[in-house]
Parts: C-alpha cells; structure tokens; sequence
C-alpha cells in the first residue's frame, strides 16, 4: 500500500501532487458553465466541482478561485447573476477540455473551442448546444472558504433541459445513457457503465436492486 | 427535448424531484466516511457530495444536512475533528448504500452492514478495510450553506492510503482501474470505463491526448 502523510504530500513535486491530490476526491462531473459578461461577452470553461445541494429548492454548488488569476466564470456570475451548466459527453470532451486554456477576456471559448451556443427561452447567458443535459442558474450565493480562499458559487436551478429518451418513470435521469462522462483528477474523461440501482435502504431489509427500465 | 421550470419543479411528486433534480448534477464521487463518537461508537455512511477544494493544502469537502435529522457523522466529526473517506468499489456497492438505511446511534454500520472496520497510524477514526483509497482528514471547518441550511465540512487530508499498483507516475490515480465507482442521482452506481486524458490546454495549441501508461 502506497501511503503519503501530510509530510510526503508537501515534499511532493508541484504537478505530481496537484495531480494526484486532484484524483482522490474521486469521479467528478463534467460540466461546462457558459456566462455572459455585462458589456455581451460570451465566456465557457470546463468545471468538475458541481455539486447537488438540495432538491427544494433545487440547487448546485461549484468551486472557483477567484482570486489567483482572472476567471472570467465567475466575474460573468457576479455581474449578471446567472449561469448555466451543460453536460459534457464523449464527443464533447476534447473541445470542452480546451475550454480550460487561458483565453484572453474577449475571446469566446464557443468560436475557439468550436462548440456550438444556444439561447433558450430568453435566458440571458449561453447554453452549450450539443449537450444532452442543461440547466438555468441564478446565483443564490457566494461562500467564501477561508482555508484556502476559494469560493462557492450557489446556484438556484430555473430550468432543466433534457434530450429526450434518458428520463425513467420515477425522475432519474439516465446520464450514462445520455453518454454523459465523469472526470478523474484534473484531465481525465471517462465512459461510464449502465447503473446499478438499489432501493431506499432500511435498517431490517436486505437491500433490493431496483429493475433498469 | 423535456423542459423543467420552477413551477414545474415545484409541481413535481415529492420523489420524482427529489430523484431528478439528484440526477441533473452529474457523476458524483461514491464514498463511505468514517467516524467515532467521542463516547467511542463506530459510524460508517455513504455520502455522495465529496468534492476537491485545494491541494496544496489538501482539502476535500463535503455536504451534510445536521438540522433535519440525527446525522451520526457529523456530530461524530464536530466532537472528535476527524474524519475518514474510503472510496467505494464495485464489489463495496450494495453494503456501502445499506449503510444508508437509519440505523440507531448504537448501531455500527461496520457490523450491520459486513464491512470491515481498520485502524491506520493510530489514527482514530475508522477507515474501510476493502477500500483501495482511503483518505484521514481532520476538520478544517464547517461552513453554513444559508440557501438551504446545509453545511460543508472542509477536511485537511492528513493521510492518503492506496493499494499497490493504480499509481502512474505523473502522480495520476487510476480510479477506474482501482475500480472505484461513480455514483448518479440518489441510488445509481455505476463501474467507469478507463480514462482519456488530454495535455494542458493552451490557447494555440491543438489538443494532445496524453499516453495511458
């Protein structure tokens, strides 16, 4: 067994550690977060810190640093309160990693990234076409996490777009169908399998796999 | 395409929403955290809200809701400052989502749910036997989520355990092929396919598929 202590993370190389601090967290998912800037600028950039919330109301959290270098994400949040998150799939995943290079402000990752926008029922930032899975944000809040200065940006959910065909009957929306990846540490795109669904667990149950329809 | 709005949202069967609104997040890191009570009572429970927030320090985070219900871990963690993540594999599913089931304060889910409890470097909370990752974390803090009255706990890593053999040498960690699990809506787990891995992305540059070794 492989072991580092808080001694050997510090003593690691800089890209080593960043890479493998970055992995044990464990899958991630994909998103791309599409903002507009106040003077009409479009920006997207690959995220994997989404995460649920709460359901009613619903709500998505991610992480972002702010203060190290421009991020244009999240100064776009800021200005006009809203965002949107779209999926990545497979045939996304190379041009949604390319998102992550350092574009100057006026550049849209849309035109260099060569991903298409869309705007839905006047919802004032941009959408990712191509992806089976979209949401409408506002943002809700805006935490700041001292230990090491990042933030979390709280987003309200205002709309849910799917592609059709990857809703079950009981609300569970079938990602893996949809072709949607996960992300490991910070550049790794993943396939992932059919789920394995388990019923609600109760103490003097056996648990019971739910059937895949 | 199907389309959400809030009032759609809001109209929803209480579990249809709860599932879909789980769903729209995306691939989430399937993890057991292990506890203690300061009286010394074992806890184990499957969270699914585990995110990277730094490396350097190393910090992970993850989401609690202490207001509704008991919530074993983290009274446990803001008693004793500690904590364990074991990452979940397939072989791990089905008694890693029993330990969801509402089991008494008495009740080891270590023993309810046949999964075995070890002590790592006298560290004092209980980490996962099976478990090919394993992470010791102190509480670094907690933090209020006003939105929704949830809160995150900010851990350090102190620690980070890995079987032989999943390691790259750039400090990548091959979650996939340690066959760590992802997990999607409330109940989904899902086996992950191995990774493509993309260079660092600069603006001029075309992207470059990295080597899988």
């Amino acid at each position: 067994m492989k072991t580092f202590n808080v001694k050997d993370l510090n003593a690691l190389e800089k890209r080593y550690r960043i890479a493998l601090v970055n992995s044990v967290a464990g899958f991630k998912s994909a998103n791309l977060i599409g903002t507009k800037s106040a003077a009409g600028a479009e920006n997207l950039a690959i995220f994997s810190s989404l995460i649920h919330l709460g359901s009613d109301p619903a709500l998505v959290g991610f992480i972002t640093r702010p203060s190290k270098v421009a991020r244009h994400t999240y100064q776009n949040i800021i200005e006009t309160g809203v965002f949107t998150v779209s999926h990545v799939t497979a045939s996304l995943r190379e041009s949604a990693h390319q998102t992550s290079a350092r574009y100057d402000a006026g550049i849209s990752e849309f035109e260099a990234c060569n991903i298409s926008q869309e705007y839905l029922n006047d919802f004032p930032a941009p959408f990712v076409r191509e992806s089976p899975v979209r949401l409408a944000c506002t943002l809700e809040d805006d935490i700041h996490i001292p230990a090491n200065d990042t933030r979390m940006i709280v987003g309200r959910i205002q709309s849910v777009y799917i592609k059709d065909g990857f809703l079950h009957a009981d609300g569970y929306l079938d990602l893996a169908a949809a072709g949607v990846v996960a992300i490991s540490s910070l550049d790794g795109y993943h396939t992932v399998s059919e789920p394995v669904r388990y019923a609600y667990a109760k103490p003097d149950k056996p648990i019971k796999r739910l059937p895949y329809v």
